[in-house]
């Protein structure tokens, strides 16, 4: 296999630069301000976190607005334009994936870009119009312009029927198709004219070209990654695909401001395809990947629900689930299944990577899903807010996670003569913290985590972690710096 | 020890010689179609199911009336009688082991025969009659006949007051005894009368001979065997232990017809002395039983009952388990316990086999147990039909279970080139199946048979099977024919 | 390290010497009889057991009361004179650690001695007095005497607002404090005489000298060896400290009686800095330990709470468990959490002994806890038998607890020509220790206990312990005096 990997044309490599640093030129933003300040202002409990909280929602939800109006697709300039505007907030590579490039057993479709289509009565008038809303166009859909009969028309013809209004999303990548989707409502319309003849338009093109997707590498103190993968081929779906890509941008935002013990590889990519492209292009580093999300349907009013990685037990199941038990809100944590996003492709069983989901409504589950209905009222701020704290939380964990050994194994030490018998720290009283020493003293015997002992005491992962700070301070820990068991 | 394993006496041979197959000269059986076809029958919804299941239970309950008449006991005429019926059915090859053989710590004991017995009055009259009832007799009473007080025969008579309308089934193999068992309605009939005089006759043996038992030997692919336990000793009592014969010869009958990855070993033995013989004689090829089945009481209208095996995790254990969760009715697993029937030997420490018992309701917990109500009306076709359907379906999950490897472990196949991805089979939607290939391709990584992987996914064992099954035909599955882990 | 066991100085040699055998001059009582009798009459259900008990219950209750005047604290006369009155009881060995010794993370402290305390107003009535109650100083107090006014004392004062009738329990041992324990109606009177002057005595020494233990030490037949750990520490707190001595002082006479497999330790120390200065001094000798107990709080009303060892599956932890679910009351287990009394030392990771706790009501969990509430009408003499019951099956447990291996693993055993059918003993039916034999047969296969087997079967440990000793009897097992796996 050669160059699979290629390198930016010179044109795009121009385009698509490494943002220039522009501090003074932008605009303050919530998302950009280091991780542990990130993770006092989402856990603390005054009007200062929810005015925080508040602004982050606004500006993911502000992101999503303006990704909103372009036609994505598997490939195309839509992709582009998308990278290109995010690119804007956070550092990309691009990466660029010919046309028929095998990728184990999948082949690099050819390119799918659209311009206009539509479908004209005899008057002229566009009775459906790709212009007004992008989901109206099968995707993937060949040219076609021709006039035709309701009856030719008909079998081209998608609508929910469930849910009258909506028009549905579909698409027809790997069978060549047109089509247009049209609500319910539309549908009967058309159904009223049996004998109307139609112009039908798809002015589209389906050539060879290339898959296009891009990565944000911040890299850490150690090469060990921790891999977010967002979803970038969904046309105009706010919560499906556009609140993942917002979430995984302000994440990347607020890392990008702080050390970091791990490295950080946010993926932006098409879905299947795209995700089983970058695991062929990227087998022999896939290694490092200690943990990894799948970030998409984050935006909508509903609970979390988090699917575990096909491990079950991986650091990653382990923190999520711990942030989620100690965050308030109801949440769902869902054993792994073999369908829903890219973690198929993740956890399928060549690689078993541990790399769980976080989502709010499951796929398939809402009514809006794969609709117009999933449009910019659907995803909500304060939703989008809450997972980026979980998504935060549950970074901190991972960053902070470790096995220490404790110094003086043998009975207690005696705390008192090291003034940590009395020691208040911010949110904790005396008697909290002493507790959390005593829990990291007694279990820090090499075979448990930080997250183990927090998990098995009940205290929250932050007071174990202080407490373990402290003593660490005291001499009384020694770190391995190494959350791997 | 030599040759504990009898042959048979010319005699024996001719009279018990292989049912030559006479299709022609027999009626249709419901249970002679090969397993596929019964599995299909057993597992569609239609009328024709039903009218299949009642066909096999109106069989089953035909063998066992035909049976029901025979006075059997742990060894005598009465089981060679049994057997020669049961091998007008299915081939079998029997062993008379003689008296005083040592097996393990047991003495096979003498053979038991008996022609007549009976309490008459004064006037002649057979207030107790063994000819209308054989449970009436103790069983291996000793000859006795003399004339004799109430007072002197008072101590020799066994009744059952909680259930006055019934004749209790005693025996006392291993104590030399004698007695009659009544109703306690007729115990109260000849308590009321304290100065009758008795004549009391059992026309008993009680002398050297053998221990008759039988196998229906039906041999595979491989010689590793599943082993089907029937009890032979119980006299006119139709659940328990008829029932269990009634299923055995239909399973047998019905395997006879296919093609059978495992060979299976029917038993018809008697109770414990049966089984720990068998095991004595046969100890040496313990090896070859990967699964088994202990089958009584399966023909009263109860819920099934199944107790595991003292491993606990057997695959049969598993299979059955599976099968009754998918079944639809009612159901009972109950942990092993070392008491109940034959698996108490199969389950001894020093074997440990594989081995299950299929039960409705639980020895000792239903009135009939053990008395005269455990009688023909007792046993209903439609539970009878039921168990079969039951053991049928864990044999063909036995036979079908594999554990598979996924060929393209990186990442999914695309299913679509391969005609995979819209396949309609049956009973099953493309989306059934499609799920159940995605099930079988993510766990099939050599450490999940199929049916963990449709414990896992909560998918019938029969769809993840036909998903095995095109995924095989596909090039995407390797089979070890090997279901065991 | 030189000379950390401190021998007995020769006077205390004399004082404590071991006590001589006195039977005859020694009042009956009711723990000094044999195990296995002691055993029977906590078993059986009759009036006898009622009596015993309540026997039982008035001499550890009376034990309490001649110890509860006695002002104890970590160190000084009150240990002694405390260890002076239980030697009277049990064969004690004293020690004596010099202050200033280094044992572990902590040094021994200087020794405390009182002799007088007060609180006088200008009418030179005591208003707060030592003699009445020795909880109203506060422990390790400095040695004081001046006048004060009200608003210099206050800071020395010590109250419990939301029990304003009970004195507190509290001590400063490792900051140099003097102070007073007053109830809060105490300290209002106080306060309503804003202009008082108070003349205030602490008669106290807080000088080098050593902290003083003991232990009880009973060989068996191995030198594995069972500890138990009373804490002597207390000033007149009945249930926190002297219910534990009580019990640990009934255990030891009822054990002196008789046989031992085990050798049993009793341990009589000061909390915290007692288990570190033992553990410190006899840290080679560890490994015996093979089974632990801290006994505290067992005489008040509460239902039992048994806190596991810090491994959570170690015999101790399964015998407690085993007998409490048997035993008929309302119970809880509780999860090792490194909180609470000397077992923090026991378990803490270096040593991980199978150390647990056997309580009444849980620390910290009760009103009278800490404070003069916990007084002689707090702890009930039936309370104090019913924890002797439950601690004396447990002992029994595991003098009793093996591993046996069946000697005829295959197939059943012929139990009838052993006589082993029909035996009835005592308050067991035939069908009783016919089933406790099947399951100690079929489990004796070298990887289960007999206590093993009685939590699989869920048949009581000593019905199970009985037919293995019929079993043995017959020959049909052969121990291995070991119950660990």
């Amino acid at each position: 296999m050669k160059t699979l990997k290629v390198a930016l044309k010179p044109s795009a490599k121009k385009k698509y630069a490494r943002r220039a640093a522009a501090p003074g030129g932008r605009s303050p933003e919530s998302s950009r301000i280091p991780l542990s300040e990130a993770i006092n202002m989402v856990r603390s409990l005054d009007s200062k976190t929810s005015s925080y909280l508040q602004a982050m929602g606004e500006e993911m939800h502000a992101l999503i607005r303006s990704l909103y109006p372009i036609c994505r697709s598997i490939t195309g300039n839509g992709v582009r334009e998308t990278l290109r505007l995010i690119n804007e907030q956070i550092p990309l590579q691009i990466f660029e994936v010919p046309s028929q490039t095998q990728v184990f057993d999948w082949t690099v479709p050819r390119e799918w870009n659209i311009r206009d289509a539509y479908i004209k009565n005899r008057q002229g008038e566009r009775l459906v119009d790709f212009q007004k809303c992008n989901l109206h166009v099968l995707g993937y859909s060949i040219p076609v312009h021709q006039e035709m009969t309701l009856d030719e028309l008909k079998s081209h013809l998608f609508t929910l029927p469930e849910y009258p209004k909506y028009i549905p999303y579909r698409t027809s990548y790997y069978r060549e198709s047109w089509g247009f989707c049209v609500s319910h409502e539309q549908w009967q319309e058309l159904m009223a004219r049996p004998d109307e003849v139609y112009e039908v338009c798809i002015d589209s093109s389906l050539e060879s070209g290339s898959l296009t997707y891009a990565e944000c590498f911040l890299p850490g103190q150690t090469e060990e990654e921790v891999l977010f993968s967002c979803q970038v081929c969904h046309p105009s779906l706010a919560n499906d695909n556009l609140s993942g890509i917002s979430l995984g941008v302000a994440l990347a935002k607020t890392l990008e401001q702080s050390p970091r013990r791990y490295s950080y590889r946010f993926l932006f990519i098409p879905g299947i395809i795209g995700s089983i492209t970058w695991l062929c292009l990227n087998e022999s580093h896939l290694w490092r990947i200690k943990h990894g999300l799948v970030l998409n349907c984050v935006g909508d009013p509903g609970n979390i629900h988090y699917k575990k990685s096909r491990r079950g037990d991986a650091e990653i199941d382990q923190a999520i689930t711990h942030v989620l038990k100690h965050h308030g809100a109801d949440y769902s944590i869902l054993d792994f299944y073999p369908y829903g996003y890219d973690e198929r492709q993740y956890c399928s069983p060549g690689f078993n990577l541990p790399v769980g989901v976080l989502t709010r409504s499951q796929h398939g589950k809402f009514p809006e899903y794969h609709s117009s209905g999933d449009n910019l009222d659907f995803v909500r701020p304060e939703a989008l807010a809450d997972s980026y704290a979980v998504a935060l939380l549950a970074i901190a964990v991972l960053e902070k996670n470790s096995v220490y050994i404790n110094q003086n194994p043998k009975g207690e030490p005696l705390l008192s003569k090291r003034d940590l018998y009395s020691v208040r720290v911010g949110w904790l009283t005396d008697k909290d913290l002493e507790m959390a020493m005593l829990w990291v003293l007694n279990f820090s015997d090499g075979a448990h985590s930080l997250l183990d002992i927090a998990e098995r005491s009940g205290i929250d992962f932050f007071r174990i972690s202080l407490a373990a700070e402290k003593l660490k301070q005291a001499n009384l820990l020694t770190g391995q710096q190494n959350g791997d068991k």
